[in-house]
């Protein structure tokens, strides 16, 4: 994990947050069900933070090795751009790329939260590669930041917020409550 | 926080119980099924602090900025007055002051359980206002009580008891059990 | 919490061990589904337990004030009678007393586990009143056994360790996997 | 618990990786539907640790004394041989044996993941016989080795990345990812 100071740095020049899945929007359970259905635990101030970034002018996106009719459905409610949504993806740097085109950002401007082994090339592409509290021991030995918070757990509220600090936006964004 | 004599003082006046609904009555994870149900994780020994408060004479309502129908489901299962559950509320200060005019009660009069920095405003307008032990910094930092226990896991009745206690009304429940 | 050699005397005379179900077989949470459906956690160690109960010739069963019929379900899986569990319970004292007739056991031949205020009167009528570790303070106060586990997560199977051991059943059961 | 050193000297031997399913690849919930469904939490990360078992040449499989749909679709998911996935299993060792055979290794080229004292005989028959962090005292007592995590939350993925180390894997298959 590198300084403060360094984080901010780099959380300052943000424009796109991208995310894996299962393990930093969930805890990582899989919840099956007999009839085939799946379920996924989200949490319900990450997503304020999701709406904060929105609000700030930032986009956010998921880049995810599986498929859920849900995701979508929380990506739409949060709203998130469609596009900015890739699941079910078999090779996560090529599709890191194009929704860089799409969201019309460069790899500087863009930070990323994984979990897991397989997205340590996305964490060291993104200027900011985050990896949550509970993630693999080689994803974090390589992120720029390590979250406080678990998977699930509030780690994306917690990135939303260093970014917002970072641009200056929270303290706009807190006058919305507390004036 | 206040001081213990300051909230006992504030909550020997409530008359009216309010409450956020994810993140307070339940731990702020949103289940979400393929199907497109979702589902919500209630906290059995929280809703027998409410059924405890109702059978002193207070009342109890829901503030929620989602909709789901075990919501209203669980708070007729409680014994709340559905005109005081509020969901899929877009502004909260204002339908924050429509139930207080439905239960007949004045800000002096209501305590507001939030968790997030939506919540903040409500929290400042009541007698009592309360953050449960996860809830965002700056909504703990404006409370005038932060629960011991996180949403979903007793905060609810952790504050139900704090009340009946502050107004006399305790030892009289604990009878029915302890005789 | 009275001292280890009393609560090894009481846990040598037990044949029945009722329990409540709500915190104590599971961890307190109710999860209520928008099709109106409800799903409880069970712990499989808890189950276990209650099945080597059984197998040393002890009676177990349940007295709920809620109804769902995975509870039914769960029961006849662990080989309890079904005469012996009791959802829906309004009077939770009536209650018990039937099921030690039915059971044809004393209250001095009953350990009794609960979770709330509720399950005082039947914690103090039984031989052997036990608390799960997140109980309320007051079930707790009035409790011979104070459990480690919480409730769903170890407590049953605790507590059926505790009586297994004093009537010196344990060694035996271990040697048909130790063997 | 043995030393590190001979637990790496057992897992260099492992060609097989058989463990249970509740309580081992799930943190031991029963989630039990009022429609008579039921539900399972497995866990993302340990999913890519049976897959990385697999990519280094390794078999693995289940042994389960309950049966669920979901285990065998989680299963195939995972790429096991669904001839490795025993379910609904009344005599593990018969079991045991047999799988043994279909996947053509010896005792000493097995490890076996278990939580409770009915997995005690497979532990002890296997090569390299494990217990999660929160499994019961007596199974935990003749381990070899002791997950740091617990059960559904990463000790497969503990135990297949001590397997992987230990034989000289690990390192190959962080290559996709770090270069």
């Amino acid at each position: 994990m590198e300084e403060l100071a360094a984080i901010e740095r780099r959380a300052a020049r943000i424009r796109l947050l991208l995310m894996d899945c299962d393990g930093v929007l969930t805890d990582g359970s899989l919840m099956l069900l007999e009839n085939g259905d799946e379920q996924k635990l989200f949490n319900v101030r990450d997503g304020h933070g999701i709406v904060m970034l929105h609000r700030a002018g930032l986009q956010s996106g998921i880049i995810s090795g599986r498929t859920s009719s849900f995701v979508k459905r929380r990506a739409i409610e949060l709203g998130m751009k469609l596009e900015l949504v890739c699941q079910g993806s078999l090779d996560k740097v090529k599709d890191f790329g194009a929704l860089l085109e799409r969201a019309q950002v460069n790899e500087n401007e863009v930070a990323f939260i994984g979990d897991d082994v397989t997205d340590i090339p996305l964490m060291r592409r993104a200027e900011l590669g985050v990896a949550v509290a509970d993630a693999a021991m080689e994803a974090r030995a390589v992120a720029h930041y390590v979250t406080k918070a678990a998977g699930g757990s509030g780690a994306v509220r917690e990135v939303a917020e260093v970014i917002l600090k970072a641009q200056g936006h929270w303290n706009t964004l807190m006058q919305r409550y507390t004036k």
